[in-house]
């Protein structure tokens, strides 16, 4: 138990393993009932269909619907700030009557046993869109919400180490009394709560505990299957997690998921202070209180070389689809003798060093007509640039789309700046 | 007349005239009185006067209020439909009944002749931020909004073209029977509506007059001052015209001037049909009734060409302030035998041909240290780049920043995509 598990590993595993791992054989209506994993879905229909029961038939107090929504975000936190970034993640420390109290409450959750889910999330990470993910996105939306605990998987989860959690007395502790603790404080304990405060007995189990489990577990599956679904990637758009307000606003702040994949480690999902993260909330005051310590932040300077890149993605795309001037290589390069004699039969301007055929344009020019004929067969550069009118750089891109040539010693030293139009002096390119 | 005014203008005429044009001596306490432009400054000052008693004396009908506030769009509309985008611009073709409807809603904003205004407006744009520029904005957001009016300015505007308004016999007669109009449009229109129809004289004349033309008044000054004050600069920051709902919604839909400035001959200002534009809608209204024709746009592919470049510029800025891993050209080369022997000493790991020192990162390691320490004086590549995990591009870009050789012959063909971090393959460089 000491060993990590993937301390072994050969260095080609992921690949020989999709490769030479036997599959089980696809579910189909003949093999369904065998395939179907009777626990967690007795759990999964047993739960809300009391909450519906109770919506139906049972008075809503107003104590018992704050209570549950306080226990919500409890429980929530046990799962986000427990399991998930505590445990799993290792993104910071917690001291011991913390570490109870998220133990507790990740019980309240009904979602198995730290080691458990750890040791799944963490095969979703480092397996991440893969067949040895155990919530393969690419399997569909609903396989990745609940599809993946309804039925028997079709192969082991890929080889995650979880040698760190055996080590700690708390996670331990946790998975030997599970099962007394999900009744605990999945129903006992918030049934006691409102039956013995406000004497709101049958109110506290179907809202507090039925009702509220319900909310808990779709909403803690979102992070599953919304957040890999739903949103932009800000960071990185190799594998399915995005980032979304929404998925945020329902998971008690695990909605930034794009960001949580490319750094795992960091105690925080959504980067600004002010973005909807309760639980990275929950964690610093944690840590401001004693309790908490450690809190473990990806470097800014790498965060921001992220977010750089997938900017520079989007604008070389943008790029490609504009249409640009000529590539001056490619125009012929025409003599002072021959520009004059061709401008006699078309409008024919020079400016910085090249040739414009300007017909398309001259009564559409917004500075009239007769500034334009009276360049004609003429150098144009000084009364373009600024001399009469210092054109926008949008006149300058525009201008460089209608070059028809290149002056044979036309270009001088210093003119740069006037010989390459402003959109075209910072590229994105590659290395 | 008939000849453009800036036909014969030599190529230096700018620098020329900022250079040697004699200024009037600056405006001191003593000179104050002789260079007030008393006319204008009456208008300005008697308008707010008349609207300031009326609010505290005449009660406000809710007729007049609204019959105010459709004459403020009205008026406002010929200011920005008609003076701005149709003559000063020529940004679209107006019919007859359109035009005069225009000539006579903008006398009723009390704001000059078309003629007078558009030459105003023209050199605005010819000389923007500029000695120049009758309302230059580098001379303070007051002078910018009322102070060019109100005191004599130190030199005259620069020379702008209107012969082709002077063609026009709208502008032509609007320009004759100026003074009779503004007294009709500004105020006795207004108040005989609300007099004959439900009675209000004195209501009309103090809100749908004073007030609503002061508010016409400093809504369009607003395009000279705030638009170039507030605001971002998403097409071009070389002047001061900057983007802003906030002036948009003041001023008829004016309040995206750093497009304007930089594309003045579009019939729009804001670009997307969605964005707060009214003058651009009531454009595109009367052309579908067929009373507007020729509404100009520029180029799509201009538009979004200066955009990309505001963006490049602005992550080029990023890409400077950032760390980047060191220059492979500036690495030691070393051989495997000499990386074996140091990495007795120091933790090295060999990934894609590059010895990093992994001491500080440890202990960081998310995936944990025992598949770090595991390949010191080792070669990670296929276990880093999905043999074990297929770590996120975050990983990478971080691992470059840890590298302190590069091994003897150890950057093989097809390694490219691992030797250089993500985060790098696409730079903004400069032409
Ligand atoms: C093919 C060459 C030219 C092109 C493509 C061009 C393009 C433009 C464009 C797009 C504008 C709109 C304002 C802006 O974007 O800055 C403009 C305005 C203007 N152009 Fe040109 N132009 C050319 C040549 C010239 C020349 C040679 C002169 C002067 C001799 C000139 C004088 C003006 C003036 C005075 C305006 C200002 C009009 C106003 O805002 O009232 N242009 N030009
Ligand atoms: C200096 C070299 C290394 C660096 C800088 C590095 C960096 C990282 C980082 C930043 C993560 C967080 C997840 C991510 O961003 O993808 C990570 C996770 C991981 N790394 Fe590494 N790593 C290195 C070497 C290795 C090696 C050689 C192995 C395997 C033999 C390995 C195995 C893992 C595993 C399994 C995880 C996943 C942990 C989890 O999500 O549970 N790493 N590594
Ligand atoms: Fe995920
Ligand atoms: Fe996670
Ligand atoms: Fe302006
Ligand atoms: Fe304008």
């Amino acid at each position: 138990d000491e060993t990590p598990a993937d301390l072994h590993l050969p260095d080609n595993y992921v690949a020989w393993t999709i490769k030479n791992q036997k599959e089980l054989p696809p579910i189909t209506l003949d093999n369904l009932l065998q395939n179907i994993q009777w626990i967690s879905t007795a759990v999964l229909v047993i739960t809300p269909s009391i909450a519906i029961w109770g919506l139906l038939n049972v008075k809503l107090r107003w104590e018992t619907f704050l209570w549950s929504v306080i226990y919500y975000f409890i429980t929530g936190l046990g799962i986000t700030a427990g399991y998930h970034r505590l445990w799993a993640h290792r993104s910071y420390n917690a001291s011991k009557p913390l570490e109870y109290f998220l133990a507790l409450a990740g019980a309240g959750a009904v979602e198995g046993s730290i080691r458990w889910w750890s040791r799944g999330h963490r095969a979703h990470h480092r397996y991440t869109d893969t067949e040895l993910d155990p919530y393969n996105a690419h399997k569909g939306f609903w396989w990745s919400h609940v599809g993946w605990m309804i039925l028997k998987p079709r192969r082991k989860p890929g080889v995650a180490d979880v040698s760190d959690l055996s080590k700690s007395a708390v996670v331990r502790w946790q998975h030997r009394w599970y099962i007394y603790l999900i009744i605990g404080m999945g129903f006992l304990f918030p049934t006691a709560v409102a039956g013995l405060v406000w004497g709101d007995w049958l109110g506290g189990f179907v809202f507090a505990g039925a009702a509220r489990l319900t909310f808990v577990h779709h909403s803690t599956f979102c992070v599953n299957s919304l957040a890999h679904w739903l949103g932009e990637t800000p960071f990185d758009d190799k594998h399915t997690p995005k980032d979304h307000f929404i998925t945020a606003l329902v998971t008690v702040g695990e909605g930034y998921h794009n960001f949580h994949h490319q750094f795992p480690m960091d105690y925080r999902n959504a980067i600004k202070w002010y973005q909807y993260d309760p639980t990275k909330w929950f964690i610093w005051v944690c840590s401001q209180l004693g309790l908490a310590s450690h809190l473990k932040t990806f470097p800014e300077n790498e965060v921001r070389k992220g977010q750089l890149a997938m900017q520079l993605k989007k604008l070389r795309e943008t790029q490609e689809v504009l249409r640009w001037a000529p590539d001056p290589n490619d125009l012929p390069v025409i003599s002072w003798e021959s520009f004059a004699e061709q401008s006699l039969k078309r409008p024919l301007v020079i400016i910085a060093g090249f040739i414009h055929d300007v017909s398309e344009f001259l009564d559409e020019h917004p500075g009239g007509r007769h500034l334009l004929v009276k360049f004609i067969g003429k150098d144009a550069t000084t009364a373009f640039f600024g001399g009469v009118y210092d054109h926008s750089n949008a006149a300058h891109n525009y201008l460089s789309m209608m070059r028809v040539g290149v002056l044979q010693g036309g270009t001088q030293h210093g003119l740069e700046d006037k010989a390459i139009p402003p959109s075209q002096r910072l590229r994105v390119a590659r290395y």
